[in-house]
């Protein structure tokens, strides 16, 4: 079984190139293979699958060459990931699989545009955030006032007036259960500069992390939406567009908000590719690779 | 560059084929290949350089064909690794590097015989341990009394009474700093069975790991100590003999305690074979991959 590695701003993918969609990718096997120590080690799983004519939805229509099978590294299924989307068009392109400087992938979100911009980094259409009002998150012990965001995943962007590394990400930030029953991604968000943002996000069921490409989109538009506000502005979108620079742990993304979609722009980088070993993935099916309770 | 990643009980290594010394392996390119978002992702390195005529001691002297050059994650250069050493012996056996069921493999500690198992576990000689008096440590705020021992390396194995699962490993035992001025790592351990222990352990520099192959042979030693004390044995060495079962998180390892060396048995796996990006190594070299501060 063959596979490469890669990353965007530090959120890291296994790619398994499986054009006939003849893999049975198991939740067990994801989470074997997405085990830091015992696997190859992972955030997630990007399983490319070739589409054909009988995926299409309408003879004729252009469509992706390449569905995006995302897998989160506890074996769950996710519709969208923006940073995996970016990585996954690295690979394609690298790899000879898709022709540049644009092409749609299909994922369960639906069809996504993406873009290979002059200076090699990978742009992806992300789509149209919903604005869901005003919230709070209690951070570290800080209370932080948020706007709720949904990217497909919901968001609590927090714009703070600190810098964001004083804030304690170690545990989860309280939230009012009663409106996100399903929990939340939460940011702590600063303005640095013009239209320059620094965030840390906690991941719901995976903690802090390095990068959240939907969370640098829901940031952004929090940071664009509180300008908006100090202007007067009267409203609901006006003033929401723009083009925001996004620092987070792992490197540096740009968020383009448009009137209606956003773009999410940043480096995706290829570490290695090779083979899984043959005897380790019989074992596994054996389940007798790991003596870890 | 061609790599392997293989683990031994959750300790993970990237195996680096080096046979004709010719790959210059910089502390930065350690910490890049190591980082396990923006890397590949490990513990340590084990790069595999074949020994020829001219490193021999002496013309017709039997010695090792490879010398494993052991880097731990952080860059920095180490002497030896029980668990780094049997995963190396996995790999030279894997791709007929070496044949078993005993060969010899030269470390920066000298040389070390391997064994392989009819079980297919792989067996090191660790040498003798240097058993150096009584010492205490705080572990998560609770008082234990220890046995500090050497393995090249300083431990404190303390024989405790409960489970060794109650321990907060979060944050560095306290120990004597005047006792250990270049740190110790620590072990709770406690005697489950006849011959079988439960194990965790502090490593300096590392925190608590899934596993450590020198910490295993410490905490035997240390068991088989109290056990001799109990029956009120009359030499420092008599009673020490013995196979012990050592259960640590990463799985089980089990530990030969003889009169004048000691050996390590456990499992030992290869995941995956593969090269590295090419593009990403320029890059590497150039300091223009990460945008991690």
């Amino acid at each position: 079984m063959r596979f490469a590695k890669g990353h965007g701003t530090g959120n890291d993918f296994l790619i398994l190139p499986d054009p006939d969609d003849s893999l049975g990718l198991s939740p067990e096997l994801v989470r074997s293979l997405c085990d830091r120590r015992t696997g190859v080690g992972a955030d997630g799983i990007l399983r490319a699958v070739r589409i054909t004519a009988h995926h299409a939805p309408a003879p004729g229509l252009a469509v992706a060459d390449w569905f995006m099978d995302y897998r989160n590294a506890d074996g769950s299924i996710a519709e969208m990931c923006g940073n995996g989307l970016r990585v996954f068009a690295r690979y394609l392109l690298a790899h000879g699989l898709a022709d540049g400087p644009a092409f749609v992938v299909a994922t369960r979100a639906g069809l996504r545009q993406v873009f290979q911009e002059a200076s090699g980094e990978i742009t992806v259409d992300m789509g149209a955030p919903l604005l869901l009002g005003h919230s709070a998150a209690r951070v570290g012990g800080v209370e932080c006032h948020g706007l709720a965001v949904s990217l497909g995943n919901p968001h609590l962007a927090c714009v703070v007036d600190v810098p964001v590394a004083g804030f304690d990400l170690s545990a989860p930030p309280v939230v009012d259960p009663a409106r996100f029953p399903d929990g939340v991604n939460v940011e702590v968000v600063r303005v640095c500069g013009d239209r320059h943002l620094e965030m840390r996000v906690y991941e719901r069921g995976s903690g802090a992390t390095l990068s959240c490409g939907t969370g640098a989109v829901a940031a952004a538009v929090a940071a664009a939406r509180e300008q908006v506000n100090g202007t007067a502005a009267d409203s609901e979108r006006s003033g929401l567009a723009g083009r925001w620079t996004v620092d987070v742990p792992g490197g540096r993304l740009v968020v383009t908000l448009g009137e209606t979609t956003t773009l999410l722009t940043g480096p995706a980088v290829i570490v290695a590719v090779g083979d899984l070993d043959q005897a380790w993935l019989s074992d596994l099916a054996l389940g007798a690779v790991s003596g870890i309770a």
